[in-house]
């Protein structure tokens, strides 16, 4: 095929393990023939040498232009000065919906084997709207946001998300017994749109009971949506159930068709650069913009490699309580497709 | 003993199964000779047809005279207009730390057997001032309020607890790269209560990483310190890790001296009256409230025949697999007394 057979999709590899498992996804997606070819951006936590900048527009515009991409880990350092990384490309490509499914992977034990859920999160507004001040010497306030523009548009991507995806129902996680007003808002909106899908079953769950019910059965739910707080914490809840951020994929969905898809893990910077990292969350993610691209084929192809080779068990990383190195488990996919 | 020696103690059955969990635990107090008088009031969602009230005055007065109390769940009608009447407890009787300890109970199998934490919940603002509005059509805002009075106070007790009860470790939870004036305050002031207690070790933990590695293992906490929001959340899953609300004791502390025991489950109306509510939390939460006022022999025999109780399991009420009554199942506590 010729390079204009090819389809544009931009990479951040990211900081820390990132460079290191977005080596693994560009050698499985070579394995595997899938026709895309990658545009790498440099955007981190510390400055590129090169263009004396963590973030340039060109890596934005590179976004926009593919629509779809893949970004590792960015680290957040906390209270250094310039705005987390992870916020920035959210807010500047408006990448409105995070979308995370969650499923036990066979042959990986924890203590749950029947997980198979997806948490919808609004990524725009909430908490995260970076509004804070002090009001006086020692009392300070942040402000949570809720708009019906934000609430309606990720309440329609998790409707038409479950429609698409053969998932029979739509649970809205919410505090609208405390916060009658923002979540009350961001409830309202969800039933707008449940409306118009009548196939879809619907029902509301209190934030605080959806955690104990999650941690005793998470066969209970099927798509969550919520808002951006809850989505922060239920997600990375719903990760612990199947082993962690290591093997969750995301995908980021923005205004004007942008897919960004995500590893959620953090930058590890203690093994970062030998040889250690866990790739298969950002290969799951890479598997979720394929996805997104209809290359379905590919996609699955893939996805059953990273999960074979984990539940044979015979190459994983130690985050998994194996030995082998990224290279070593790369490999072993690769023998796998 | 004459009535003079005894210990007067407000009590409010509450909604629902209030007033039959209510009465399991004053059966038992009264077999195991618990020196305590019980001044009962009506709390509740539907009015008392004696006083026309939700709440009475007499009622908030009784507690901060006596300074201890118990209370029977009450349900929390969203949209009726009138407060949660937690929410006007909390507020009115200045419970500003609400403490949970969840253990693993033994006989009683979870996912988890190794549970043995204690989350302490900021217990009066963050997200739970009230203070919400619509600021144009279609865009609402709640405030998210810290105050460094507050978050010391709640800091203070934490680790006090921490100390007074064996414990080694506390670790404040938030969210302060995204939060950095609020929870940053917060972290703030738990930092400097820290310093008043080289003996106890000190950490933070960021609250959606909390939540993966609280399902993940339970064992790498002990005792947990956070805003209230955050709690309400925390708290709840991990009662989900030891099987449920239905078994978790909750105690709150409050200015001057004041404690109110609470089970904190709902008033499961669609139960209420039938003989088959499960008092476990509430008679767990009048432990808690023994040990606050010092008659900790009361107390552990009244824990060791409770979970004595449920290990046997030959009596469990519905909730937990079993078939008996309320009442079977509080004289078989009695008769492990
Ligand atoms: C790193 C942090 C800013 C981020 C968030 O809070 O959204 C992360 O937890 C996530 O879920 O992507
Ligand atoms: C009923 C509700 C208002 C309450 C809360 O949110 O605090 C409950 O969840 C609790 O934890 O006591």
């Amino acid at each position: 095929s010729t390079s204009s057979d090819l389809i544009r999709a931009t990479l951040f590899p990211g900081d820390g393990i990132g460079p290191e498992i977005a080596e693994s996804v560009k050698q499985v997606f070579n394995a595997a023939e899938v026709p895309i070819e990658w545009e790498e951006h440099f955007v981190g936590t510390e400055v590129d040498p090169r263009t004396q900048s963590y973030l340039t527009w060109e890596s934005l515009e590179s976004v926009r232009r593919n629509k779809v991409g893949l970004k590792g880990p960015m680290a957040t350092p906390i209270g250094k000065g310039h705005r987390s990384l992870n916020l920035t490309l959210r807010k500047e490509l408006n990448l409105y919906a995070n979308v995370r499914p969650c499923y036990s992977l066979p042959g990986y034990k924890t203590r749950y084997d029947d997980v198979n859920l997806v948490t919808i999160r609004e990524n725009t507004e909430g908490e995260y709207s970076g509004l804070e001040h002090q009001v006086v010497r020692g009392v300070v306030e942040s402000l949570k946001i809720i708009t019906r523009q934000a609430s309606l548009r990720v309440a329609e991507y998790a409707f038409y998300y479950a429609k698409t995806h053969g998932r029979e129902r739509v649970s809205a996680v919410h505090k609208a017994n405390i916060m009658q007003k923002t979540d009350g808002l961001f409830l309202k909106c969800c039933r707008e749109v449940a409306e118009k899908y009548p196939e879809i079953k619907y029902e509301e769950v209190v934030i605080d009971n959806c955690c104990m019910m999650l941690v005793k059965n998470p066969t209970l739910f099927d798509v969550l949506v919520m808002p951006n707080l809850y989505g922060d914490i239920i997600s990375d809840l719903c990760a612990g159930l199947i082993g962690g951020l290591g093997l969750t994929p995301s995908l980021n969905i923005g205004e004007g068709g942008i897919a960004l898809a995500e590893a959620v893990h953090g930058s590890a910077p203690d093994i970062a650069g030998k040889n250690l990292a866990n790739p298969t969350a950002l290969l799951l993610s890479a598997v979720s913009m394929l996805h997104h691209l209809d290359l379905n084929e590919k996609a699955d192809k893939i996805q059953d490699a990273v999960l074979k080779t984990i539940a044979e068990g015979k190459y994983r990383t130690g985050d998994l309580g194996g030995k082998s190195t990224t290279s070593e488990f790369t490999k072993a996919i690769i023998d796998h497709l």
